[in-house]
């Protein structure tokens, strides 16, 4: 899947990503990185507002599961998240940057199986928004897929 | 404080909350109650987005300490997320609306004494969004207020 197509359906199927200028930067087959920038985001103390953060992370894994079912020929269905645990470590006073990589192959690729057989899967993934070389935000969403 | 005055503070201090209609509806002295229409927080499945039912959580406790530290005129410094579990329970196909209760008013002032002793402090504060009386959404963050 193209950065520009993800990008596209984002912005079209949740509008306030547009207000927040999100990007989609790369799409790899492990990975996905989305950007926003500071601006539209900021909060009080001139750093980027902590639900803003939060938003690019809980997309950023969304995109990656979205994209990957997507090149895997597989009915995206809905992706829903279920929880998520969150920590903040830096602020963040620049271009907010939301890593996702797929740390585990083989758990993506059993979760593929069950979703195909079950038509309802779950999956955990890691985002990380780094500022500066450093881990700002280290989120961790348990996500539903399903028909 | 009055509830005029905190969304004029939230609308000024985070734009990105007048983009998502945040409104203030009720503070008092154990509780904010903060609603979002469905609208410009819809998702792809006519649903509000995750990440916008985040950020009215994760403000509504915000705004529950900043009032409070604003009625009994203590400089309300630096209120800062460092860390929160989520849990969401059903989707919102309405308006959003998240309440902030002061579940333990003894550890406020506990948090109260020690910010005005150490100028910093950190509290955990529980905030739910209900959809048709059902808690939609449960999230606990823990918060820095620091001068």
């Amino acid at each position: 899947m193209l950065e520009k197509e993800l990008q596209s359906i984002l912005h079209e199927e949740i509008p306030l990503t547009r207000s927040m200028g999100l990007s989609v930067n790369t799409v790899d087959t492990n990975r996905v990185i989305l950007t926003a920038p500071l601006e539209p985001n900021i909060n009080h103390k001139c750093t980027a507002f902590g639900g803003s953060l939060y938003s690019v992370a809980v997309l950023c894994g969304w995109s990656l599961i979205y994209s990957r079912l997507h090149d895997l020929q597989l009915h995206s269905g809905h992706i829903v998240i279920q929880s998520s645990e969150v920590n903040y470590l830096l602020p963040v006073d620049g271009t907010i940057r939301a890593i996702c990589t797929l740390q585990d192959p083989e758990a993506f690729d059993k979760f593929t199986k069950i979703y195909k057989r079950k038509k309802i899967a779950r999956i955990e993934l890691n985002t990380q928004i780094v500022f500066q070389e450093k881990i700002a935000l280290d989120f961790t969403g348990q996500y539903v897929v399903h028909y």
